[in-house]
């Protein structure tokens, strides 16, 4: 969920202050016609962790945009008043008329997530908590409102680095308080806290936007960026016609630094090493699965990756160490008719597999926010809506003991051009290579940010993405198979533990409520 | 919730033959189309009571359409093959393609509505199965699928009646097991259960259509009717352009009977015997809001009606009972300007009284499913989905201790008649009739169905409606009074027992996140 908020982004000071005074024009612009409009009201909620600048950016908000007609709510502790009332009547009262925009600084989510991070609730209430949050904002998008989530985000480390930065200028010392260290010690539950959050809460008609907090000028444009396209896009949509729901456009980072950028592709491995641990892993592989838990679970592998990345051979490494009565591969290709007429997960669903079975799928249901929404071939709404249903369909694989393993491989444009042109060359690999592939390579940068957007709303802590840098075959197909035995040892570690039996009768009956 | 489904509704044998030919030849032309078209599968859901007569309806929809084009679905006991997967792919696997029509008598609902009243499983742990079962339901219908959800329902009585009318009859007895007589002494379980399940899955996109089940023709009529109907909106709206979810209309009883018509409002009380009540229930009022305990609940009184039923001198006889300092009266008219530029629970969260008060709405939100539904203000998606926000809305102050008692006073035409006439011979009542009660009384009969509508789609087991028999004011204003005193006795009780004490820190706290 937090990849593409970890890389360090930086925008540099000279490009800032050119990027400022347009923007600015531009932000007052679409703020003045929401507000001769008065057709909604624009709610920005502000969400993540302490020390990631979310103050410093609501401040520059109000700053760059006409402060009168902007309300900014910071929602700490509750009043007397407000305690009286259900949690929802302070949220209630402050939400902005149409015309006019509404921040808030703390949100329905903030006392859920304290509240689960510091034990006083479970994972079942936080659960609730965020449905019934999420019935609120569908309210509230359905009422016409147009609903921006921003989360700033930090890794434990550029946490870490701010909040001692903040207490070292004499001029920010305040800001930093004991219960901010406190909070910092706690950061691996708040992440998981917060992973929960916007896995259940980013829809497709508000989806969170995460954006990494530590370099203040890139998050000020980021956050000026999104609010101003946003407003934008509503505006656009809703002009003279009933209110329309318009999500917030997905945006790739101001500062052009994506995920695979930050892949190390030049790791390389020799063949003489890679046969060893080729050797190595494949039997480690046969032999996990002879575990006596084994047939408690089962595995899905999902390949997906750029043209002849090499999906194929790091399939065979993996099929080779295996009986083949207990797995099976499917290539995903166009839908048949009979998966045209049907939703488009109902074609990965018939392909389940039973337990103690691998399943290893060439492509998968993410070409719907891949080759779909780079072609064209579904509306946004319904790519937006894949992340949360996909999501969804794994979140349900992962509770069942289904492990699901997702790899990206990715390999360069240059090394890309020379494994096309070699198999425009070689025989017996022509067919490899057809006028599609070529077509996709100009599409080159969609498919990036595609591919971000994907790894960024759809790897969470249960179903991760494993990126694989694939310009060396040898290290790709290594990495592929050592991690699929440590998630396939790791889950089986988890099935001892919990002394799992499916024999069991409550334990059957329990599942099929799940 | 099952107010309606407990009449007693029935269709005579003539009536019921009469209908038929028709029915069927609607029936299978609408299919047809469905099929031609190939564009939405329909997918019928039959949940409800054992006994309810769910199989013979199905067999029936069966045989009156073409059966090629229809898959049934039992869904009992899971196969070992359906054990080893998520739940969900037993449904998956069921789903039927764009074109066909798909009946599950087993349903997503069933086992997680068993193993909770098996206490297998947690309230918790349901209300997290109802959300996957609504995310599933929303993604159908997002994929375009025509969600039809049919609930058969009977009373206690009912069920108990019917099945031992199937266990008398020798060609039916087989029917009956043991395990229904076991569900059967469980029925209160499963009725909160139930309820459970339609508060959290009747969705504006996919309501539930509960239907009472005892009597064969009334049934049947009605299930057919409903999915007719449903299938010609669809087809309607879904022609020639981007499939568009509409939902299954809400339609009035087939048999006329409402439950409007079932209240016996020649219910009386004299003036003296009135007298006498008013004094002592309001003297209890006063003593119960005066309990050590009333300071950590409070109050809301919604008052709906008939024009000139009376809900002033209710509102009157209740608020002389009690301290000034501690009652508000809303009167609800047309939103002010400033409230028209909000989500329109906007004006009704404003007004929420603290702890140890008492509000009193004259008139409330229901306005969105009684004036704004009949008069045309909304639109039909806009009031459908004002259903389960109200649910929330008042299931969030139910959550925060707020006790909230709906009242709706009836009368009969007549005497409406005779009030209104009366108004207007009597000088100082002038004011109180309007040219728009007398247009309103034209729309009696939409009046009725939208009554109808709002009672079984928000009378929750938290928040019951209080149907008063209102004709006589004495008998009125008494029950009013009376179930006001019962109401807030039992609450308090209920806090008495829970020892509740919300100036602890660790419960404040926790009330952040209901």
């Amino acid at each position: 969920m937090f990849e593409s908020a970890e890389l360090g982004h930086k925008i540099k000071k000279s490009v800032y202050e050119k990027e400022i005074p347009a923007l600015r024009v531009a932000l007052l612009e679409a703020q003045g016609e929401v507000l001769q409009l008065a057709e909604f009201p624009v709610i920005i909620i502000v969400g993540g962790l302490d020390g990631s600048g979310r103050g410093a950016t609501v401040n520059l908000l109000n700053e760059w945009m006409d402060p009168r007609h902007i309300e900014t709510h910071g929602m700490g502790e509750p009043s007397d008043e407000e305690l009286d009332r259900p949690m929802m009547w302070r949220f209630w009262r402050a939400l902005p008329p149409k015309g006019k925009i509404g921040i808030f600084l703390g949100s329905w989510y903030t006392w859920p997530v304290l509240n689960r991070v510091s034990g006083i609730t479970k994972d079942a209430d936080l659960d609730q908590s965020l449905e019934r949050a999420k019935r609120l904002e569908k309210m509230l998008v359905d009422e016409g409102a147009l609903l921006i989530k921003l989360w700033l985000h930090l890794s434990r480390e550029q946490q870490e680095k701010r909040l001692k930065a903040l207490e070292k200028n004499p001029a920010t010392r305040w800001k930093v308080t004991q219960r901010d260290w406190k909070r910092y010690k706690a950061y691996d539950a708040f992440r998981a806290a917060h992973e929960t959050v916007i896995r259940h809460t980013s829809t497709a008609e508000a989806p969170w936007m995460i954006i990494e907090g530590e370099d203040d000028n890139y998050r000020n444009l980021t956050v000026a960026n999104i609010v101003l396209k946003a407003i934008q896009a509503r505006l656009e949509h809703g002009k003279g016609q009933t209110p329309k729901m318009i999500a917030p456009p997905l945006m790739p980072p101001l500062d052009n630094l994506h995920l695979l950028k930050t892949l190390n592709m030049d790791q390389a491995l020799e063949k003489a090493a890679f046969r060893k641990k080729l050797e190595k892993y494949q039997a480690r592989l046969g032999l996990l699965m002879r575990h006596p838990k084994f047939k408690y679970m089962s595995v899905i592998a999902v390949f997906e990756g750029n043209d002849a990345a090499g999906k194929g051979g790091s399939i065979r490494r993996i099929t080779r160490a295996i009986d083949a009565r207990s797995y099976k591969v499917i290539p995903i290709a166009a839908p048949t008719e009979e998966e045209r007429a049907q939703p488009y997960l109902w074609r990965f669903w018939r392909h389940l597999p039973r337990k103690g079975r691998i399943c290893i799928f060439d492509r998968s249901w993410y070409g719907r926010v891949l080759v779909e929404r780079v072609e064209g071939f579904c509306s946004p709404a319904d790519w937006m809506r894949a992340y949360s249903e996909i999501n969804d369909f794994e979140a349900q694989m992962v509770r069942h003991n289904l492990l699901v393993v997702k790899y990206w491989l990715a390999i360069s444009q240059d090394e890309q051009l020379r494994r096309f042109e070699e198999r425009e060359k070689t025989c017996f690999k022509r067919f490899k290579i057809t006028e599609e592939d070529w077509r996709n390579r100009e599409k080159w940068e969609d498919y990036v940010q595609a591919v971000c957007d994907m790894v960024d709303r759809t790897s969470t802590s249960a179903a991760p993405w494993i990126m694989v840098e694939a310009n060396n075959k040898y290290f790709a197909r290594i990495k592929v198979l050592k991690t699929l035995c440590d998630q396939i040892e790791q889950k089986l570690k988890q099935l001892e533990a919990s002394g799992i039996d499916y024999l069991d009768k409550p334990q059957k009956r329990r599942a099929l409520s799940l």
